[in-house]
């Protein structure tokens, strides 16, 4: 199992989330997150602020905890619709889970992550 | 050590925070996020919005960075707090921690993480 | 390839970007949390909130996707400029990352994670 962890432009949400829910994968958490980058698009730069005295960028924060089978998949999916081609599309990392376990039924492993059509 | 990730209900974060602490375990970061599950609660879905144009759910992640030996207790506790019944319970995780360091004092290792009574 | 995660203090936080920023290390994201923790310090302690009944603290977290080269020198730096010597000062934990992905290139690996200078 593994944590699928993406910073996408908010711009480029919609249409990631959507293919993403069209391609079968239902799951998904999001957080708004401030960064900065080397690229960030200065079309889209926030100026300095009290929070961050530094030109920054709003950023959205994908999480998807996946079975192993999709991570290929899921990771395509967020490259080509996260990208605008643009400096500052953000990157999406993938780091191993241990254990997965489902709040209801109590049942753990991978197939309480089953996404797939 | 782990990092231990819990996807929970709002209405459910006072019994879980409570029965934490109750049993000793002091240090939860808490954050607020919005999601899509295959069983969002009908009852607690938002409408879609500009930001999320499909409907989704409000939720809670907790963090909690953990000693080996407090995992499997923490876990049920969020599982038995967590739990309401209905689809949409969210999930926990388990990933592994490489290092903890303690900025104040710039002690590293298990030890700074130790929530026992 | 590591995630840095730094549980921080809202107040340190021009200090260690700042220091990050002129070290050469240009990518870093910042998330809102809230948290409880043994030491908070209390004069910074948030009074119980519908949200979170206890007294809890408002702390930045930040996330790095580092090479592992840079690691040590990252810890160092947030270690130092988030110190302020009071209880509450927060923690830092290191994971291990899989695969990095840079969405506009395609690129992948700890190349895309050059942040040295």
């Amino acid at each position: 199992m593994k944590e699928i962890k993406a910073f996408i432009r908010p711009s480029e949400f919609n249409d990631v989330f959507g293919s993403l829910r069209n391609d079968g994968y239902c799951c998904v958490t999001v957080t708004d997150t401030e960064g900065t980058g080397r690229y960030s698009d200065p079309g889209e730069l926030e100026y300095p602020s009290s929070k961050i005295p530094y030109m920054h960028s709003k950023m959205l924060k994908l999480e998807i905890i996946s079975q192993d089978k999709d991570v290929n998949n899921i990771v395509e999916i967020i490259k080509k619709h996260g990208r605008t081609g643009v400096r500052g599309d953000g990157i999406i990392c993938v780091i191993d889970v241990e254990r997965s376990i489902h709040i209801r039924t109590g049942e753990e492993g991978e197939e309480i992550l089953n996404m797939s059509k």
